[in-house]
């Protein structure tokens, strides 16, 4: 055949997954030789015995020893037909293009777990709209598992507003944060895409079966691995990499310390796709992981609630958040004269204009035509020829602190 | 007399103290005009009407109307003495150096308000201890009068843990965050500095009167007016710049948006003083003036608590805040093989050697030699051939996230 079928045909979709279940997903070596050779040769190179590096060695090997790579693929593929489940690959009109930015992530390759940090070879997908579409305008919100009521309030909020602005919201499937971020775009109405580190035809935790249900009404399941496959701890930290890759930026709404989002947020970064995390009292334990993120990387961004989350995502200009406004906002509209002499009026009783004079350090004329403006904006008040503050800005000496 | 005396003597002491009531405390033009010529000199320049500034002109005109301020200094002088306060100038030994930084500050002096951020030219002092005692280790805490519940809380406990510490804890005498700082200060048995807006001898509010009197019992009132003046609005602001320059750094536990504890932070960082945040429950209005901040200025270092607060204040390697460790912290002490094989382990049930060596991708001997070093550790578990995670390091999967 020629290299053009070898890359696009069955064939090609047969060694992307053996190649997958030969190595874990993401492993560096594979994904170069597949990038030069394509999927079939690597498979045949690797199953020749011939592997360029021995880290891999032993993995394959050991994989090898009582199975056949191709034959594991093929009954994959069977079973993914019987749960209703596809395989997307990059010949796929539907492969989600933000992953391959994968390729470009530099990270301490002597760190076994950073040498499974290149894009998918292929992803499995549960759902009816196309992986693209979905992906091509979304943002991801992780975080706790043990989430408090706070988090679980603020990420249903963000999620909602987020996906009634047309923004899917994408998460893992875990019970707290990951939950409350699909339950809050599912109450608005709008799809969501679960990346889980397990088979798509049984999705852990089975306690959310029926939330996953409810994701697979319009939205999708995905996963690097096989129908079946089961979620080992280390999966989910290859699998944070994928959602952090497909989605415009990711929020942290709640973590402990040294928690899987904080190393999710090291990828988001080294990514250039933004990181945002909610802060919260300093008194929980689950704000923890997110304020020593806050601390310790300088290019995460403190949001407080959806208008920032859409400045930071959206296109410069696009969405710009409201700058939260003060008691004294009315005093904004005042020139610097007017607004000390405001200032200067006692909080309690009235002031004649020589006293105001005195104490604002303004000559008698100004501050009697900055009075007779501030009358008029209502701002204060006159009773025999003293001032004092307008009820409604009425506020006591100190309130400036 | 000479000009060495002329600087140190008492008509010096009665000059500034008249220039202070002449124009608001921290005024540039007089102060620059104090530096080059001295107190004396300088009031008896603007006596005699003349003014290098219009604005000057002003203020002084209106209040030298019907009163003569060598009188007037003289008066408040004598009142200071019944009332049990005393006058601090630079040429005493307990002039808090500290202040003296303000003559660095560079703001929009277009600004009325930025036209007085000048150090003082005095002090008015109540309590015993010598005011660089206090000041020269110290740190401020302010924040919202109306705190919450929450903010009162980290207050009392950071106040509580810097006193212990030997910091002065230095603050506004107003209700909220203020009154807390200086209560847990208090509790533990350490003097704390009440800097005012208003006389020494009526402390605002009168409602805080009963702390005011604790503060004086081994601490300091201080203030830039003269006893009997008024806590009048503007004045907070001028007084917030003392506040600033006169400790090591600032800290903001609670602040509603665009409040003043944003317009101290801001000369917090103009004078390269530390500017410490406390961040809260995007939830509360009481948290966005801190939020605000920790996203609007890159200077302000976020802080969760005395560790932190510490750590920013404290010589370099002075204090090191301890990162804060999650579940996970047994595994740093693995080589990256054992952390792997570790995470390979299913989090409920058990896997043989060879299922391990598959799903880690590693050699059988690998994987073998590493299980026996974690069953050392107390990390995993065998049981007949097969290995699981040990009681305390089990995790569910997606404990990472």
């Amino acid at each position: 055949m020629t290299p053009a079928e070898d890359r696009t045909g069955a064939e090609d979709r047969v060694a992307r997954v053996a190649l997958t279940w030969l190595a874990e997903p993401g492993n560096r070596t594979v994904w170069t030789m597949v990038q030069s050779a394509g999927a079939v040769a690597t498979l045949r190179q690797l199953s020749a015995g011939d592997f360029p590096e021995s880290s891999l060695r032993a993995a394959v090997i050991s994989r090898c020893a009582d199975h056949d790579p191709r034959r594991e693929a093929e009954r994959a593929l069977a079973r993914a037909e019987r749960v209703g489940a596809r395989l997307v690959t990059p010949a796929d009109a539907e492969w989600p293009a933000g992953v391959d930015v994968l390729a470009t992530l530099e990270l301490d390759s002597r760190r076994q777990i950073d040498r499974n940090t290149r894009p998918p070879l292929c992803l499995w997908v549960r759902g009816d709209p196309p992986v693209d579409h979905l992906l091509h305008r979304s943002v991801a919100i992780v975080g706790a598992r043990a989430a408090t009521g706070y988090g679980i309030h603020v990420t249903t909020d963000l999620s909602y507003g987020l996906a009634e602005r047309d923004w899917t919201v994408v998460s893992g499937g875990a019970f707290g944060i990951d939950s409350a971020a699909h339950r809050g775009a599912l109450a608005a109405g709008r799809p969501t895409v679960a990346v889980l580190a397990c088979g798509v035809d049984r999705p852990y935790p089975a306690g959310n079966t029926s939330l996953f249900e409810r994701v697979l009404d319009d939205g999708l399941l995905i996963s690097e691995w096989p129908p079946g496959a089961e979620p080992l701890r280390h999966r989910f930290l290859i699998r944070n990499r994928v959602i952090a890759a497909a989605t415009r930026g990711t929020i942290v709404v709640e973590a402990a310390a040294r928690s899987g989002a904080t190393q999710t947020m090291g990828r988001v970064t080294a990514l250039n796709r933004i990181a945002m995390v909610v802060p919260g009292p300093v008194t929980s334990a689950m704000s923890v992981g997110c304020h020593q993120l806050l601390r310790e990387s300088p290019q995460t961004r403190l949001i407080t609630g959806l208008p920032e989350a859409l400045d930071e995502i959206g296109r410069i200009g696009d969405h710009l958040a409201p700058r939260p406004r003060g008691p004294e906002h009315r005093r904004d509209l005042l020139d610097e004269d007017s607004a000390v002499l405001l200032e200067a009026i006692p909080a309690r009783g009235a002031a004649g204009p020589e006293e105001l004079a005195a104490s604002a350090g303004m000559s008698l004329r100004t501050v009697l035509r900055r009075l007779s403006l501030l009358e008029a904006a209502g701002l204060v008040e006159r009773r025999d020829g003293r001032f004092s503050l307008a009820r409604p800005g009425r506020t006591a000496p100190g309130a400036d602190r």
